[in-house]
């Protein structure tokens, strides 16, 4: 099938189009700041993608949204079920937050355990485009592990590197998928760097989300399922946490190209939540421009953890354009979000997944979100990646010997909540 | 609806027949050796469970078998997606074993990271029928937080009895899922003994797998949707890893459950791997008989490292009446097939669920499974649930300052595989 003219790329800065080719990254007068972004035939698209075809098509992942994906249809695809996640209606959650219809996105549930897999399924495609020799990015941590297990299922060789603090468990989950891994004494500035020279003296396929203009395409489909999931209903406000701004810039794009597509009639706002510890893009926000200061990487959310964020322009105009609003949450919210939206709905975040729902909580009490409006929160990470910050959150079980003379003091104690009466 | 006569109990020793009431859970007659099997009418269910119907239905998650399932239609049920994982096509993977068609069932992308999520939303809509205060289980683990997560999802106060060896993982998912966590110094047994005492004092509802019937009736689900994703192909072999023995049974109901409704024209064998430091099924297997020796625990498959299993008959004669086998690996085996199917497939699985893919290999090698066979090898749980012995089946990443001249050197000496010539 020839696609061409269906899609192709422009200069976020100076408006220049390209022709989408696969190592096309960024725009060549502006230089690494002319972000490129993909445009589309948005009628082309349409007649392509209706109400109807979705729903006749029994295809639950990524790829059912094709027409509006800058891939060749007949590209290999890495063999994992990407997307496709749970929606779920969350009232006792809604309830406790004074809200009173909030749905939970659980992109947890994607293969390697967080909406990466998205755009890590988009560049390992465009890398198999492109004739790659290997795949690589930079990473705190989800991206990377996203794409070495999207790589490993392509049979894609993939490098990552990452600065050397991040978490135990996503170190092993990439190490486990074959990816040869470089940990760099330093920042994560400092990894991406790396990252970048080691890509133009090997030619690697560059998967980095800050200037790859295709990753984001990935990263919007979980907007376009979050829209077809509720019956093409938009809701008032989407919550997703923000640390490089690529996630919420590819949530915006998607109800953007949705709308543009006639499938939906209005955008939701968009509330992008960072935590106090390191909030570049939210102080910027605040600020009314789009001027923004590096930070100090301190919080526990450590995949929103970006001192020096790549993409805080698209983040900022993603917000502003949805008439959005931005909150900055500290650690001890995001620990309490976790409990509670794991205990109310059952669904467990890694921190800085659950710092979008301590940010729907203060937004909440502070007015900016209105009790009735209805809101979808996007959970971009499972919280087993980093168990040693769950167990900050969930304290310690009850410690005693098999005996039920020594449980029932323990339970009249008060060492076990809620039953006394039972 | 009335579903009476569409299934009852049945004493897998005396046959003696029961009302399937909620917490009817062993037989009156033989006592708690009398584990109770769920019948159904099997001429009914063929009218309300048909090929049609099943590729009509848009709902991809295990109540899409309800009419096979002992619940009533009307039940509220957790408001997660358990079951509905994807089947993956595993080529490189089974090229590596000396196989030419493999399939890997992902059932790490249950809602809490394991198949048990299958067992436990079932109990948890039995607790509900029987209009109990709570629900409780003793668990290494996966059950536990299956049963946490749920429980979490539908509303209900849960309570949990884990030995005190648990990986940290494990307790802080459930933990955080709001359970009520008692660990209890001592055995998988001793939290078990426990776990039955406080239910018989307490009046909860029992999600014990070893005797209530209901469970192995959720975890059939993977067998039903297994034989559906194969478009009702049976493969010659599914492989799963074998600690309590109730996992396994599920499987091979599933299966014979699908013959007896004529969906399927056989059944598969069941190739049932434990591991070599606590192996007293597959010694009992090998014996010849039912008899079996309580063993140490001693594996870092902590899932299945169950010395005193409860449910071993049932395991043993699913296994023998699929025509089936059962091997035995070591824990270096088992690291092996971790990075084997990481690296292969883009699949990361627990040491317990890795475990089957091991004894897929070792079948291979002996040649009870031969090179021509479709087999499927089922993961039981996801690879972030046990970080830490991920991180010894993975090794480390190699440490360098942020410099292009440093990761030359690393790469030209061998840190980095595979690197040299591109």
């Amino acid at each position: 099938m020839d696609m061409s003219g269906s899609f192709w790329l422009r200069c976020t800065l100076c408006r220049s189009e390209y022709e989408a080719t696969p190592t096309t990254y960024t725009c060549s007068r502006c230089g690494d700041a002319g972000i490129l972004e993909v445009e589309y035939d948005y009628d082309y698209a349409r007649t392509r993608l209706g109400r109807d075809s979705l729903a006749a098509n029994p295809e639950w992942n990524m790829w059912r949204y094709l027409p509006l994906l800058p891939v060749h249809p007949a590209s290999g695809r890495p063999n994992l079920r990407v997307g496709g996640t749970p929606l779920y209606r969350a009232d006792r959650y809604a309830r406790a937050v004074g809200l009173e219809e909030v749905w939970v996105k659980d992109d947890g549930l994607n293969p390697t355990g967080s909406l990466k897999d998205r755009a890590s399924a988009l560049g390992v495609v465009k890398a198999m485009e492109a004739g790659a020799s290997a795949v690589a990015c930079s990473s705190t941590g989800n991206a990377g592990s996203s794409l070495a297990g999207n790589a490993a299922a392509a049979g894609l060789p993939s490098y990552v590197f990452v600065p050397d603090r991040a978490p135990k468990g996503k170190l092993a989950q990439l190490l486990l998928f074959g990816a040869r891994v470089v940990a760099v004494k330093g920042s994560y500035e400092d990894a991406f760097r790396l990252s970048m020279e080691a890509i133009r003296r090997w030619g690697w396929y560059n998967r980095n989300a800050a200037l790859n203009p295709y990753l984001v395409e990935g990263k919007k489909t979980v907007a376009l399922e979050i829209a077809e999931q509720l019956g093409w209903r938009v809701p008032d406000w989407v919550v997703v946490s923000v640390g490089d701004g690529c996630t919420i810039a590819g949530v915006g794009k998607g109800f953007f190209d949705l709308h543009d597509c006639g499938l939906t009639d209005r955008v939701p706002r968009l509330l992008g939540v960072q935590a106090q510890g390191c909030a570049p893009i939210y102080r910027a926000f605040q600020a009314g421009g789009e001027e923004w200061v590096p930070e100090p990487e301190e919080t526990l959310a450590d995949s929103i953890a970006v001192g020096v964020p790549r993409n805080p322009i698209k983040a900022l105009r993603a917000v502003r354009r949805s008439g959005g609003e931005m909150v900055a949450v500290s650690d001890e919210e995001i620990l309490e979000a976790m409990r509670l939206l794991a205990s109310s709905a059952g669904v467990f975040a890694e921190p800085a997944a659950a710092a979008a729902f301590a940010g729907l909580a203060r937004a909440r009490r502070e007015g900016i979100v209105a009790a009735g409006e209805v809101v979808v929160g996007i959970v971009t990470g499972n919280g087993l990646k980093d168990v040693a910050n769950a167990l900050r959150a969930a304290g310690e079980p009850i410690h005693i010997p098999p005996d039920l003379g020594e449980l029932e003091r323990a339970l009249a104690g008060g060492g076990i909540r809620g039953c006394g009466g039972e």
